[in-house]
């Protein structure tokens, strides 16, 4: 009965990607824990980059100074 | 003191819904644990359906299935 | 699919107000939004008075202010 | 390490408001518990009022009455 | 800059089993989205069977009847 | 009506921490948000440092190599 949470910033995840996310996660459960994936949720969550910070800044920020 | 979050897929919840969820959960919380309705938060998240994973598949292509 | 997390302060919860919280927390999401039980998740998780803060205290002073 | 999730109503959070929160929560850990910055999130999540409920009541319906 | 969350039962998940789900996590990230470790998050909650309910019924319950 | 969530490592936080952090994040969301005390939550989620991975490592491991 997992449940887990992907939080990320929304910088153009695809839904390939989301489905990619979700199936690894699965996966890992039924790996690691023998899970059931019938009951197994994972939610994603995408942030906007003005909403995370990491350091003192917001991401926005530091994607700026990334891209100079 | 509660928090109540509530995850749900973006499905056309209605706002009447939604303060139902809300009016129901305080109440639970009354009920069960004699709890203040004034200091019980209920947050309601609603998640895109390509963002929620069951069964290793997205809530998305489930709805597909089931309407098939 | 929904997920349902209840955070309350530790205070002496018995397993029967557990599932309380639990069965009432299910029959709201079906009542409300015609959600199936058997994929309706609840998480309930206790947090110690010293951890929980209101109105810039931790709820182990506001009990002992009440039980004055 | 630490990771602090702040939930708020969606009502005008100013981009330099976020950016205000952020700084404060990282510098709090930094003088309270030592944290390094580097590895300290700050993730906001604003709430439609809607979605948020306090006293049985959405905060949509107590803002209308503030407002009277 | 992601973080992930991953809530489980609390029955017996040793410090290995642990270590595999945040490797696992981690390495997911990295091969879908690109992200970098050194600043991926996860945090593994384990949640007493008592309070984690599905189908209106505790957990607890559920392994009993498994059990039989 | 903010409700702030900090997850730190478990590594002997003091009541008076805590109390420092329930003050701390109160009076920024008052500062920068101008919203009521009164209704604003904080709550303070201790991990154990087996369930906190950063780096594919769990925290533990790294403050072992930390301490060498």
């Amino acid at each position: 009965m997992p449940y887990v949470n992907i939080k990320i910033t929304d910088e153009g995840v695809t839904s390939e990607q989301k489905q990619a996310l979700i199936k690894g996660s699965t996966q890992l459960l039924v790996d690691v824990l023998n899970k059931k994936p019938a009951t197994t949720f994972v939610v994603i969550e995408e942030v906007n980059t003005d909403n995370w910070g990491i350091g003192f800044d917001q991401v926005t920020k530091l994607r700026q100074i990334d891209n100079k």
